[in-house]
């Protein structure tokens, strides 16, 4: 089973299988080779002698599974390295590394990542459930039982991978454990009773989620970010209370005597209502008794929110930016020495007592397969070449620093040809030259810009004049018809004298194209009276977008937007994570607690109310629909969270529900306010260091812009192919080599002597920190080697127990092909 | 009179008067010393052939002379310099010269400031007019006529100074005089007609306050920053609008077949209620309608807040912020170039023909006497020798180039007693001894911090005690006595155990001992029940921020609190002179719209009814208040506008308006919600940078941490004092020869043979700029060098008009005394 599952190494059959007969000109030193199995690279390196030489005298077959298990071992280091995971955790024997190979691929991925999907989805279907959805206790606690157990498979798969001790050790491992304890027990009570009783601890199901690998970016990013900002967090809203508590003293003493504000009248109020100004949600109504009084009374309130607002809270937003932005840099660092130590443990397992400069390409292909087993025999080469700085055939410590930079490039030859159409007869390539020409033209380009804001007017035009009645004509308006043609045409235009995969390439073209398929689908929605689509006809203004095109800030603004997608899509799912604790705690604490004319005894009153009362011939509703922000199942739940979030008139929901409970129940809205407060500001201190990090670089790199992410060139000649091909060849790697040989016909075909290759990948935050960090990374990397020469004796061990992986049952899978 | 007004020069007289007999050792060379008249000393300086040398057999007192109007100038430069005054407006003959001075001093600058304080004030006194303010007609246009006459008066002035050609090419001042002229016309035809027109321009007086030289912090800083920030500002502004376009057609054809839903029933309303949407203030009022029709619709509203709420207003945000960061170093930049130029001016005017290479103490005494009259003799020798890095008697270019930063230090003797009770005989001084020890100690610090924590939960107790009623006692209660004497006892026992000095040098004994003294008169109040002095009583609590002295990140917090205030303020009078602006135009057009009642047609109307009905018994007040958030009087309006700045709930007054003028009235508001967010987000960029800043540094320094300031060390001999007393004594300067004589005497007494001196200042913005850019300011400075031998051509003509000053008057009044 651990086999099947194994979708990162499914090349250990084919090249264990040939790896004897491999003496390739490159890698002619073979047989002698023996790979530094006791993790004494360190020694060779320094050029002293290594303690180990007497296990010169291996087998040559024990050899082969040796270096085998080397590159499967390096492939891990490297995996740590990219993920950041802890040495400590490294599988330590045999059976920890069934476990780990098991544990780390996409398929237990996705059983880790569904199970908690379901934990947490169950709470639909659990009472108070979402009427649709609505399940039996039985099925319910049944279905939580079940994922419980697959999670508890999972721990089990961990542990064995981990041993017990490391097990242990690890905290969030530990708390999910004990978690997992306490739902069990839950689950089975439930069962056993056949009734749900409160049970909070739904709300830990989260940790679950939080502790899925596809969500590790949450976790490592965001939740520990957060914790990271929290002292320095703590700190100010502190200071915020505490001024909150001295104008609250204050606001009663001055206020008090007035008997119709009712903000003021007891400290708790006086305390709840500053509380609440904070958030401006009640602003000019609490000062409002106040100010019919005595118009100087204002004067309380504009020093209150101009203290607590506009300088505390700002100073709030500064404290937390700035502790973002130290912990970003410190953070960059961390990892940036974890993977340069992975490195090094990687490269010790790759050189050779014979040759202990440096990896060659057999060991280095050999790493690969495990490393990036999709990756084919072409680019391993490309790669290869590309991390070789020197003109040996062997790639020294120092190249192999940039193994992460290089391992990612996306390898393509490069063309010789200019357009998709050079190689048509005379007559079409001077058309589409034409079409080209034109396409590329600045006055195509802004005809097509003045088209989009005539468009643009058009629509505007058109809705302001539609008042109310049937908003979608049988007919389909000409307007519509007229500029889908226009795009449709540009559209041809562009794809002919570009190429489909030009076109395509940029990511603005692509926009144009959905956005045009949009429109086209929406005008067959029209035509073919299609109800349930014409909100695709909606999407129309859309087109207005490119128009934004023009100009080089939104530009640049709308490449960070897309760069920040990513990591604010992470944000988000940390908010939902903290919404879903809320909704439950909501859930169990509230639910039906409110309803239409709820708190008629409350100052909030009317916003609950529904009266439907007749005057004269009509039925008047007056509606407050606040009884819609309830917690009642838990998408109603989400959707009242966002309103909290939103902030403003949170306080009827808050006196709503306080009215109907008791007082104590603010302390949940107050506390959510202040939780996403974190997070909201954290958000903001996200954008703003990501941005102006952004604008920083581009000033840095005013020549070199406009560049299309990271670029490396690479020539390779037939020889080398040849070379290579050989290789592959004594190793029967069909597929490689019929790989390589198809390069080899088509340098053929051209008459060329070599090819020249183009690595390609697009920039990513790290590169950026890379250029913008330059000199400090140096010195880092000085103070890391000084740090790690004096700690050499602490590190041996665990390279020394790494080391202890004994050949497991490879061998035998190896056979079987 | 300008003579009697110029309070910058009083020293003239004395010293010029006494300038032909000094030939002080420091000055043997002067009778022989000829200034650069001719601003030629480029010529001298690159050792070139003065072609001005002819003037060397000028007489002896036209030496002396043109001595003193080098001085003059040379410190008029310095003062450009620091003012950041551009050279053109340079005065450029001795007219202009008088002019200069008599515009440039303290009385010219208050009769500025207070003749446009009238100016503004006036409109409290106008119709609409706050009711106790109310002046007839005549006499608020008679004043208003006498201010603009005054105004006429200081424009001439300044036409005097800066010439006609100038005056007309000055932007601000043209700006300033049309509106004059506008403003004067009106005035007239007012006075005239004897009744007030519309007089929206009454809203451009702000320009005579910005045009104050006590303003300039406001109009350098931040009204140019705001306009600088403005185009990427108005960029994302038209990304931000476009979305919300967009959304509203959408919206429009989602929502309006809801019939119950008013929000969205016409475009318009669809885009005046998502730009409401946009700060919040509908917020969930807004989705209820169509949300209670069908739940999914919350996402429309969620994904155009998460767009434009969450996204794009960060990035507004964000990019204001970058900009401000750009801004506030290209400004450093600037503004140190141009101080390196005038201080280059004022050194060409310094040096002699015959000794090139520097400034002599008497020219440099010279310079001082203009450039700060108040300074005594010691510290200009001390500043002198502050300057003086070589040990020539000359002050050289490059040590001249840290005028600024020397001239402005205090200087004081370090003593030589470490406690101010040294002197007293041995009891008294072990007791005051003891008593610092333990004023010092942690214990003693512990207890207080313990003390202040009881006495803020006790007043938090007796207050969430007292439930309404009498809360002042006729009886001083016992706790308020009894915290009252720890502190006092507290204080006493600091200032006996510290010195009052040192005592109250540090600004948070400074606080305690306010605060102290404010409970003290609280207990006055309370013991003498003088009843309106009572809210004495309630700034207790403020003796809690005393605790905020135990955490460093406070202290940091606090520190760039009080470091960020003067610019703080300066921003919060920014934000006044927007809110005098738009409180013109709102009582120009909505005085005496919005009354009780008003409303009754609008969706708003509740907030604005005030109804007063009797159901059995009781008279029940049902009151909306909002009727008082109008535009009848600045004050009001101020308030008024006050609220719209906190944005929340701002659509309330912002309909109650519109529903009783035209709907073209939600452009005034929703122009000034735009203008406040730009400068609520330059707020915020600020506060930020500030912080950051400060931040960085105090992570780069962190080893230097806890320095109050600069502080400079001289050491000054015995000698060198008489020498100067010598000096002085042979220009007859009594009061100089005085001075110096004390500290000849001092030394004397204690046997010294010299006294080391401490220089102090506090550590200003432009310090910790100097030390965050230290690389890239040489880089500047080369840059800035080449260029101005470049230019030195297009210079010259500058710096050789300026040195056609004449000796003006200044003889005569000279001889006066």
């Amino acid at each position: 089973m651990a086999v099947s599952m194994d979708d990162d190494v499914p090349l250990i059959l084919t090249l264990d299988d040939s790896g004897s007969s491999t003496s390739a000109p490159l890698d002619d030193l073979d047989r002698e080779e023996l790979p530094n199995q006791n993790g004494g690279s360190y020694d060779v390196i320094n050029d002293a002698s290594s303690p180990a030489a007497g296990d010169c005298c291996a087998q040559q077959s024990s050899a082969r599974h040796n270096w085998e298990m080397n590159y499967q071992e390096a492939a891990i280091y490297l995996q740590e390295g990219e993920n950041n995971d802890k040495f400590f955790t490294h599988p330590k024997n045999a059976k920890a590394l069934a476990a780990y190979l098991f544990a780390h691929n996409h398929l237990f991925y996705l059983m880790e990542l569904s199970t908690a999907l379901l934990l947490l989805l169950l709470s639909l279907c659990e009472a108070p459930a979402v009427p649709m959805l609505r399940l039996g206790i039985f099925v319910h606690a049944t279905l939580e039982l079940f994922a419980l157990i697959v999670v508890v498979f999972e721990l089990s798969m961990k542990m064995r991978w981990l041993g017990f001790q490391t097990f242990i050790r690890h905290k969030r491992t530990m708390v999910k454990t004990c978690v997992l304890f306490v739902q069990f027990i839950e689950a089975i009570v439930v069962l056993v009773r056949q009734t749900s009783h409160v049970r909070i601890t739904r709300a830990l199901r989260c940790i679950f989620l939080v502790d899925c690998r596809y969500c590790g970016a949450v976790r490592r990013r965001n939740l520990r970010q957060i914790f990271q900002s929290l002292p320095p967090f703590i700190d100010i809203l502190l200071l915020l209370l505490f001024f909150m508590v001295i104008f609250a003293i204050l606001g009663f003493y001055l206020f008090s005597p007035n008997h119709s504000d009712p903000y003021f009248n007891t400290l708790e109020n006086s305390l709840v209502n500053l509380f609440v100004l904070l958030t401006t949600s009640n602003f000019p109504d609490v000062m409002m008794p106040s100010y019919a009084r005595n118009p100087w009374s204002c004067v309380f309130f504009i020093v209150y929110l101009s203290i607590e607002l506009y300088f505390i809270m700002n100073l709030l937003l500064a404290v937390v930016f700035d502790t973002f932005n130290d912990i970003e840099k410190r953070k960059f660092k961390s990892l940036l020495l974890h993977k340069r130590t992975a490195m090094q443990h990687a490269y010790r397992l790759l050189i050779t007592k014979q040759r202990p400069s440096g990896i060659s390409f057999k060991h280095f292909e050999g790493l690969l397969r495990f490393y990036k087993p999709r990756m084919c025999a072409r680019e391993r080469y490309l790669t290869f070449k590309a991390l070789n700085q020197s003109n040996t055939p062997l790639v020294s410590l120092k190249d192999f620093y940039n193994f992460y930079e290089v391992v990612g490039l996306k390898w393509k030859a490069k063309r010789n040809r200019e357009h998709w159409f050079d190689d048509l007869p005379r007559t079409a390539f001077l058309i589409f030259k034409g079409i080209n020409i034109l396409v590329k033209s600045r006055v195509f380009q802004y005809t097509m810009y003045t088209v989009v804001a005539v468009n643009g007017i058009w629509i505007l035009v058109e809705t302001f004049m539609l008042q109310g009645g049937n908003f979608f004509p049988r007919n389909v308006p000409w307007s519509y018809i007229v500029f889908l043609t226009i795009y449709g045409v540009e559209l041809l235009l562009k794809t002919t004298g570009l190429g489909p995969v030009e076109y395509l390439s940029s990511g603005w073209n692509l926009f144009d194209f959905s956005v045009t398929l949009f429109a086209f689908l929406g005008l067959m929605a029209l035509a073919f009276n299609m109800e349930p689509f014409y909100f695709i006809v909606v999407l129309r203004p859309l087109q207005l977008l490119r128009l934004f095109k023009l100009k080089k800030r939104y530009r640049n603004v709308l490449d960070t937007m897309f760069e920040l997608f990513p990591r604010m899509a992470s944000l988000g799912l940390t908010l939902l994570i903290f919404y879903y604790c809320f909704a439950i705690v909501g859930m169990e604490f509230f639910a039906g607690v409110v309803y239409p004319n709820c708190c008629n005894t409350s100052t909030v009153a009317d916003s609950y109310r529904w009266v439907n009362h007749t005057v004269g011939n009509k039925t008047i509703v007056e509606e407050g629909y606040y009884y819609l922000n309830n917690f009642d199942n838990i998408l109603n739940s989400f959707v009242t969270l966002f309103e909290l979030t939103v902030v403003n008139d949170w306080y009827i929901i808050m006196e709503g529900v306080t009215s109907q409970t008791t007082h104590w129940s603010r302390l949940y809205f107050m506390i959510f306010y202040i939780v996403t407060m974190v997070v909201m500001t954290i958000i903001v201190a996200f954008i703003l260091d990501a941005f102006v990090f952004r604008m920083n670089y581009t000033r840095k790199n005013q020549d070199s812009e406009e560049d299309n992410g990271i670029v490396l060139e690479k020539e390779i000649s037939k020889e080398e192919v040849v070379g290579i091909i050989e290789l592959y060849k004594r190793s029967s790697a069909a597929t490689e080599t019929a790989q390589l040989q198809k390069i080899v016909l088509q340098m053929d075909k051209y008459g060329q002597m070599s090819t020249l290759f183009l690595g390609r990948r697009s920039r990513t935050k790290s590169d950026l920190s890379m250029k913008m960090y330059e000199e400090e990374i140096q010195e880092w990397y000085e103070e890391h080697s000084r740090k790690e020469e004096s700690q050499t004796p602490l590190q041996e061990p665990a390279s020394a127990s790494s080391s202890s992986l004994k050949p497991v049952s490879l061998r035998q899978r190896s056979q079987t092909v």
